[in-house]
């Protein structure tokens, strides 16, 4: 399983405000420390407003330069913006890539698909349309076809696909979380070349001890199959729960990442 | 997902001890704890040998009625002899109990299953016969055909069996837990009225920090439909999990039984 680390996202009040303030050591820190806690690749996100920049556009690019300058990690560029996914791609240095994200609006994937077509990046595809996540399986599969439909005529790719099943809180709707859980066994079905990505705290919003919740979710999803995850990597016990289950399906020969990470002291159970 | 409380087993040297020396209170403490940690089930095994006791049959009834003494909570007789599984049914008193166990020799089904059957007894039937644990989810599915093909004769209904898939470490084979992730479903398809159940602990044998893999994998299989596990139920932090598994899987209407746990203070994340 692969993890995203979702830390550098201006949601974060502190990282909005690292951004805002150009603060350089603050961002590059958090990328140095999810690379040393074993993400795959670094989510980065300037949200909506830009504080002292001209433009998130202009923020997209700071941010991308200010993270590739202390890391190697692919990074994921993540917008709402096309302008601002394009100005992220465009200052990108490296062959892979992801970009966060695509639905099945046909103008959203108009915009953004052909950008991430033209740097051969992989892309994330939400299984929902612009009337928000819907409540079968079969309605969310229905999306990822659509999707895919308007990629192919673009030059994209299955292989290129993430497709997120998507997640409501199980304290809104006891049954979500095995609609999840079945929506990424019927993707994995459908689009054999295909991934699949779950963002992972949305799971436990509204409970305590959430992050609990968040790493039992998690396994039972790597079980159905799920191949990423953007969460938080410097939660060290979610990063222990990732290793183990990379080792129980198979992923990690003779037990030795696990056996390493132990020694290391950094499994925390 | 059920929990049947392992913990009274003399294969535990305290707990033999305590059998061999009648030690009442030791026992009942035990029980006691486990019921209080919120088992489903009680499992009881004397062992093999049997201290000052004439014989484990006698150590067996005497287990039997100590527990039984301060818990209502179902037992499940758990022996390699079929003498003693008899004797333990003949003490027991209550409708719901369960017997532990047999697998695909026909000797052990013929001894053992018209105990269970007479007595109504739920049935732990492990995915094996006397080869020990094949190395294929196909064999594993023929060796619960066999054993369910014996079975009815016999006037055992599949409601009354728990298959065990069973599980070899992850430390001695890689691809053991998907195996096991995949039996599970196997016997859930074919089986649809049985149940699926299964003891924890063996899968992180030979590894550090066991009980992250332990509750890793309990996810796991409650994802791929796992029915019950046989486990410690004093560990605060597997139960916690069962807790977090239940409410994921739409068995804890609002939430309601998660956060009443959080509230008293027992949730263990």
């Amino acid at each position: 399983m692969l993890v995203v680390g979702e830390n550098i996202n201006a949601s974060n009040k502190s990282v909005g405000q690292a951004i805002a303030n150009r603060d350089l050591d603050f961002i590059q820190d958090l990328a140095k420390r999810q690379e040393e806690a074993g993400v795959d690749f670094i989510d980065v996100n300037v949200g909506s407003s830009h504080g002292s920049w001209v433009s998130p556009e202009a923020a997209m690019e700071w941010l991308v330069q200010a993270v590739q300058s202390v890391t190697k990690k692919p990074l994921v560029i993540d917008s709402d913006g096309p302008e601002v996914i394009r100005a992220g791609l465009r200052t990108y240095h490296g062959d892979k890539v992801m970009v966060n994200s695509v639905n099945a609006e046909p103008d959203r994937i108009q915009a953004i698909g052909p950008l991430a077509s033209e740097k051969g990046a992989f892309l994330v595809a939400l299984a929902m349309g612009q009337d928000g996540i819907p409540k079968t399986v079969e309605e969310r599969v229905a999306a990822c076809d659509t999707i895919m439909e308007n990629l192919k005529p673009m030059g994209m790719r299955e292989e290129q696909v993430l497709f997120d099943p998507l997640m409501l809180p199980v304290s809104v709707d006891a049954t979500q979380a095995a609609i999840t859980l079945k929506t990424i066994e019927s993707i994995k079905a459908r689009f054999p070349s295909a991934k699949t990505i779950i963002g992972l705290s949305n799971v436990s919003y509204g409970l305590p001890s959430r992050g609990l919740v968040n790493r039992a979710f998690l396994m039972m999803a790597a079980a159905a199959g799920l191949d990423a995850a953007i969460l938080n990597p410097l939660d060290a016990k979610a990063m222990s729960y990732v290793k183990a289950a990379r080792m129980l399906l198979g992923k990690d020969a003779a037990c030795r990442s696990y056996v390493r990470a132990y020694r290391a002291g950094t499994l925390a159970d």
